[in-house]
């Protein structure tokens, strides 16, 4: 069963064909509709979080959460969020429902008044460095301001250091998007060595900004989960904190269309960001803030909530990663990491076969992540990444898909064999 | 007692400046410690919407509104603003919790990308109109992308179109904020003549933008409010309903820390909107527009809520406009608008006098909104306008704070014409 495919004969390969082609053709007959497209919470998730619909009282800290003021979030809530992610309070500001509107908008202060620098917009040419595969809508921000993205290869700790301390030398390199722990889509935690060399970086760009997407600080599938290092402690070492932008939020945690976010930053980019969200917004949503900080009490409350989280996603995963090693272990078509948190499994299969992978895939009613979305500007250069996420179906469609999905992939490389 | 100061002797006004100081110093030593300053709804107005905390339930239109997805608002919410707002749900996006992030993101917009049109950021010169007093965080947000503010001067049914039409011959000329109904600070609704001029001009720049800041539109103190006409109906005779993007929210209907937002514009802008919101968010809460749907059910609830807010407001209206009736009526140093709704009184004190006034209030306890601050760059070139807040503070605490201000002017006008 696991020879593998360029040992194979080419009648070898048109029987290995003709099988999985029969087993494809009855998966399709059952007019399947599954989707493992998008890193979506599951209902049994979001319930988890109904309490925080119980919360009624809007007095937090002596305040009326109701009412105008207090631009960068409630003291309880700056606290929680400090307390999560190790870092001062006064170097936290709450923002609206989702981390991406605060990546968004800074990287739209920077194009627009600079990082203590030349307004980016004033520039010919800003360049941002992109681990690839990587997150779509960390690729979509730099498209929209029109921030040309340089793929550096992401490796089994983290981005490719040798390459990354080469490109900064280009002063034109303004910055770079990361997902530090469990990486969007690979679920790789950057070693300390990557962490360490990271926050030594001496771009020639003396306002490059890291956006650190901590968007899955404590999101471990087991107790057996990565530790990351906060790189806020070691940034001082360097002289670098103004380097880098860390956001996370409750996305994942509570409910990912009415969770809350948070930025960490040093002193210096916490009052520039003051100085813009003063004209922005009167604050973002208090009474939100008020409710997360009620219905988990502590930093304490929060990390026992995720273990509930645990228990429903990790099954998820494993059956996934079950059908990958049975249907593709041993047959030198596909490259997977075994993820210890996050939201995402990713698939290298052979070199021009996502595509078509994802072409079988959606005739026969399974829907994937758009192959080549974890690149820059949508194109995997080696046609090869597909992202998996198994966080939204029940257990026993995913059974189903990841069984499909690892037919298609054999189809593909079959294909790709014959020609 | 209404003579007027400038008929004044030299003894008759110092005798006015001792009874006013005696006055003055009463009120001194009673260590007070009252705000007029901030267009806050007070805590009984807050507590007319408790019922929001009630809405538990997470269905709306067939969606679990918890977790990701749908950017332009949940249906049901769009149809509570498009039937308020007399326009198509097609046309409207709901926002977050303030329509001044809806305001700041949209001229972020137009700086970064233009309106159709060249980026502003990439023009030399970029101007607004600015009908003056007016809102200070509109002047807040084109002082932070460096735009120049030109003064327009507000007649009694609105700005003075002449001097616009003349302005807007100018290409640099690219936008105007407007509060139409129940202008802020002075209470003003614009004439139907005023807003079908409005609606009428051909500005030289095919990029001008108009930001029509309906923040009051339902904000009436009796039955008795004005009305406004609804600028979209109008808008298709002169081909112009590119140029309008109107906002508003329910900061001074529920909670203003905690409510929704909205933007109405036409299919064009709404579509430029959407493509930036893509890359800016995943969606805005759409639990609290639930929310706000479940507890208002539709648009005539919304209305029959604002008359809970009108009892509560109009006697807080009425003592401060009591006051200046019996203190500075007839004296000739003094003018004020009796708004039919909004949150604010403007008070126009003799040239010279405003700050004085400021100072007086201050020291013996009484926080007005800084003077200044209702034109652009905090210059009030005559130094005359007051903005007076009277929703906040207690009908007692009013009481006593609109009788200090008066004093105040009186003593200020007195010591000007003291020399």
């Amino acid at each position: 069963m696991s020879k593998m495919y360029k040992e194979m004969t080419k009648e070898e390969l048109l029987n290995e064909q003709n099988e999985l082609t029969k087993r494809y053709d009855e998966f399709k007959a059952r007019g399947l509709k599954l989707d493992m497209s998008r890193g979506k919470p599951g209902k049994d998730q979001l319930d988890l979080s109904a309490g925080l619909n119980d919360v009624k009282d809007y007095v937090a800290d002596g305040l009326d959460v109701r009412n105008y003021g207090i631009l960068d979030g409630i003291p309880s809530c700056k606290k929680l969020f400090a307390d999560l992610m190790g870092v001062d309070a006064k170097n936290v500001i709450i923002g609206p429902n989702a981390s991406l509107t605060l990546m968004f908008d800074y990287i739209s202060q920077c194009y627009t008044h600079g990082a203590g620098s030349t307004p980016w917009c004033k520039l010919d040419e800003v360049k941002f460095l992109c681990p690839v595969p990587g997150y779509d809508r960390h690729f979509t921000i730099c498209e929209h301001f029109g921030i040309k993205m340089i793929n550096v290869p992401m490796k089994a700790d983290g981005p490719d250091m040798d390459v990354i301390e080469e490109l900064i030398k280009d002063e034109s390199v303004k910055g770079m998007f990361c997902v530090p722990k469990y990486s969007n889509p690979q679920g790789i935690t950057f070693s300390d060595e990557v962490v360490e060399r990271i926050a030594a970086m001496k771009p020639a760009a003396k306002d490059f900004r890291l956006i650190w997407d901590n968007a899955y600080c404590i999101h471990d599938l087991d107790d057996n989960g990565d530790e990351l290092l906060n790189i806020f402690d070691i940034l001082p070492k360097y002289d670098n904190e103004d380097m880098v932008i860390e956001v996370c939020s409750t996305s994942k945690i509570t409910f990912p269309g009415a969770g809350v976010s948070a930025l960490i930053a040093s002193d210096n980019n916490i009052a520039a960001i003051k100085k813009r969200l003063n004209a922005q917004t009167i604050s973002y949503d208090k009474m939100n803030q008020h409710r997360h900080v009620e219905f988990f009490k502590n930093a304490d409350g929060v990390l026992e909530h995720m273990k509930k989280h645990a228990a429903i996603l990790k099954p998820k995963f494993d059956i996934v990663l079950k059908h990958l090693e049975n249907e593709l272990g041993g047959k030198g078509i596909a490259n997977w990491f075994n993820p210890k948190g996050g939201y995402f499994i990713s698939l290298d299969v052979m070199p021009g076969c996502a595509k078509r992978t994802g072409e079988l895939c959606k005739e026969a009613g399974v829907t994937l992540t758009t192959v080549g979305a974890t690149y820059p500007y949508g194109v995997d250069p080696d046609d090869s990444n597909i992202r998996i996420a198994p966080s939204f179906p029940p257990v026993d469609e995913l059974d189903i898909a990841a069984e499909l999905l690892c037919i298609c992939v054999r189809l593909a490389c079959v294909e790709k064999f014959l020609g």
